[in-house]
Parts: structure tokens; C-alpha cells; sequence
């Protein structure tokens, strides 16, 4: 029987993001934390580095950033950006080999190891967290572990590219990138785009609910990058990088 | 205890597309029916109409599109679509107002109504049909039912809004355009895009499994197209135009 009743949804609204007077994207995100979701897009696409933005000014769906004295916008990273999402016949290599070329290079293989007893405790600190953000189970959410399991930083959005965009920006704004020794965990699948995001901020392992892609697999294995899929319960796929865990 | 084992895993690789010698856009997509992502992505986008296309060739993750002798591509068209996704500042207002400048009217109010002991059955029969397809688990589902229930096109892809492409370029390249008297079921959740790209091919009945975004409601409350969000077992709710359901 069909009942009237009010329902909250999830707000979706169009960011323009903005270096001085120049456009550089417009993405569709839940609106809070635009300054964050601006430092982390421009981070993560390689744009600009730590240290690089003075402040951000985010009016009226728009935020607008003021570079450092001294900083000049990079046009060649422009320009792969540009080449990378909106203009030219590219395989999976390039897609990958795009990363380094934005600066990013291969995790060692003697970085810190993870103790594999956190990783099944992980979903449930996201989601009990993200009880308290969303009555609308319309979005994604990413959340960053220490070593020890400790949820860091959380972050939702509608598009689960801005969740993380978010998360890194608030690690780029704190001066806390690269983020050696920490896990990321994603609410939904791991695409190529998550992992890319991941790669670039030096997460060592990444972990999703859902399935990973192929192109995420490979950019994982590329960057030795620890890479979970199917996070649930007690049992998960380690896809690449397993001898960080033990 | 860890187990070595093979896994499939979803395949996601980047689509160029070309009309003629010029670049249109980049996504990343599972590969297959190329052609038909092709003629729904620039459907979609307003910047192709049925009958527009002569032949869509696909090499190497490249499809080039031939148009219709006599059809001259629309600059405008090319620009609007650019300013929509890359370069402008726009409120939510203006997003749903350029899809009318898309050439998109409001779905007349004495269109056919539905029959609402259907909707509970879709969900079902599009999980089946996916169970063919997919052993991933990786990939986002879009179903386009008849007025009777019946299944007529589904599309597969790690990003919803290719597999909606794909779905819409099977009615494009059929001449089957606009999809008057159909439902359409995704296996996620509705946000503007996928409220956009409905509304575009003249869909009257959208529902998703999951939560609509408020861009998504907005969208659909403009148009006249009615909103199914939360589709699971028995229950959904109706966020638009809940007048054509009976």
C-alpha cells in the first residue's frame, strides 16, 4: 500500500574548480569539504604538489585557488591532465605509465609490513563511522587506517572519486603526503581511477568492499601497491603485493 | 589461512572517441559493444541525433565514428557539452536547464501509465540475466523492461553510466529512439548523470536499486520522469511524477 512520507536523498551539486583566474574541471560531489575535494583533485591529477597552494576560496559552488608566491602552474601537467581525461586514443599502459610520468613512482619493497588480523576489522569502523554522516544511503565512502587499524580520516560523497579526492586533499593540506604506513579502504569497487588516486598519494595498501577492476590490478602490481578486493567478514583477495601482509 | 587462487576480474580499459579526425572524449570502459557505447555516449551528450551515424569503426580501443553523409557536426553542440564537463561554473539549476538546451522536452502527463505489480519483479529478472555475464562482481547493470515486465536490452560495465551508454546506443543504432512505454532498472544508484542520460532517450520509468542523489530528483521532478529509488524484495519509494504508476 503506498504510503506518503518524506525521504532524505543525498545532495549532488557541480564544484567548478578553479587555479586564479584559469577553469580546470567541474565535478558533480556532495557539497562540504570543497577545499579538501579541490587540493586532492588538483593533488592526485598532478597538478600541483604539497606546499603549492596558498589558500582556496569556495563560493557559490566554486572554489577558487590562490597558488604560493613564487609558484607557476605547471602547463605541461595541464595539458596531460587535459590529454588524459577529455582528448586522446590511449591504452591501459598509458593509463598507467600517465601516473609516472606525473611523478610517481614504484612503493619498496622494504616498506613497513601489515599485520593481517586488522584487515577483517576494517569495514565495520568505516561503516559505524559513516552511520553518524549518512541517513541516505546514497554515498561512497573512503576511509584512512593507521598500521594499527586506528580510522585517521573519513570521507563521503556521492562520487566515490571525491570521497577520496577529500580524503588526500585533508592529507595535503595537513602537509601529512606521502601517506607511507597507512591502509585506504573504499566502501564500493576499486576502479582504475581509486587506484591511480591511491598510487599517487603513496598509500601502500588498498583495500575495497567490492571487486577490483583489471586496470586497477595492473596499476597496483605496476606500483607495488598492496591491492584487497572483496573485503567481507572474515575473508578477502589479495591481489597484488601480498608480502606486505603478514 | 591464505589460499592461492585465480580470480576474474572485471576488465576496465580506456575508449576513444573520435567523429571524423577529432577526439570527443576518453572513458574508461569494459571493452565490448563499442559501437553502441559510442552512439549513447554522443547521443547522450546532445551531440549526435538518430540517423546521424553512417558507421562507427573500433580498433584498439579507438572508435571512430563516420557521420551520415550531408550531416554536419554541431559546434555548438561540441562547446555546450565541453562547458558542461570541463569548464564552467554551474549551479545545479543550470545542469538540469542544459539538458534542455539538449533538445529534451517534459514527458507529456497523458503518457501510459504502469502497472505497479511489476516494479518489484525487475530487480530479479535483471540479477539473472547478469548472472551470465558476470563472475566478477565488478561490473554496474542497466536493464530496459517493457511496459509488461518484460526484459529488452541489458548492458554491462564497470562504470554505470557506459553501461547506460551502451543500453540507449542499442536503441540509437536500432532506431528505437526515444524509449516511450519503458522502465529502466540500475543495479546502483541514480545520480544526475544517469537521470540525465534517462531523461535524454525519453525514458518514463527510472528506478534504481539504491539511492537517488538530489540532483537526480530534481532532474526527473523537471522532466517528468518517474523516480523508483530503494527497489528491493516488495518495497521502493516513489520520488517523482508517482502519478504514472497504477
Amino acid at each position: 500500500m503506498p504510503v506518503e512520507d518524506q525521504d532524505f536523498v543525498a545532495v549532488e551539486e557541480p564544484l567548478q574548480i578553479r587555479i586564479g583566474d584559469r577553469n580546470i574541471s567541474v565535478t558533480m560531489r556532495t557539497p562540504g569539504q570543497d577545499a579538501e575535494l579541490t587540493a586532492g583533485f588538483l593533488f592526485s591529477e598532478g597538478i600541483l604538489r604539497p606546499g603549492q597552494i596558498a589558500k582556496t576560496e569556495c563560493i557559490s559552488n566554486t572554489a577558487t585557488v590562490t597558488l604560493t608566491p613564487g609558484v607557476e602552474l605547471d602547463d605541461s601537467a595541464l595539458q596531460r591532465n587535459f590529454y588524459m581525461t577529455s582528448s586522446c586514443g590511449v591504452c591501459g599502459k598509458a593509463s598507467v605509465e600517465s601516473i609516472e610520468a606525473a611523478g610517481c613512482t614504484i612503493q619498496p619493497r622494504d616498506s613497513q609490513r601489515f599485520d593481517t588480523s586488522i584487515i577483517p576489522t576494517l569495514p565495520d569502523k568505516l561503516r559505524e563511522s559513516q552511520q553518524v554522516f549518512d541517513r541516505t544511503g546514497g554515498l561512497h565512502a573512503c576511509g584512512l587506517f593507521s598500521a594499527s587499524g586506528e580510522l585517521v580520516i573519513v570521507r563521503e560523497d556521492v562520487g566515490r572519486h571525491n570521497a577520496l579526492d577529500k580524503l588526500v586533499g585533508r592529507a595535503f593540506l595537513d602537509d601529512r603526503l606521502p601517506l607511507a604506513n597507512h591502509i585506504l579502504l573504499v566502501s564500493g569497487r576499486a576502479s582504475f581511477e581509486l587506484a591511480q588516486k591511491a598510487v599517487m598519494a603513496g598509500i601502500p595498501v588498498l583495500a575495497a568492499v567490492g571487486a577490483p577492476s583489471s586496470l586497477a590490478v595492473k596499476t597496483a602490481h605496476r606500483f607495488g601497491m598492496t591491492l584487497i578486493g572483496f573485503l567481507r567478514g572474515q575473508r578477502y583477495n589479495v591481489y597484488t603485493a601480498a608480502w606486505r601482509l603478514e
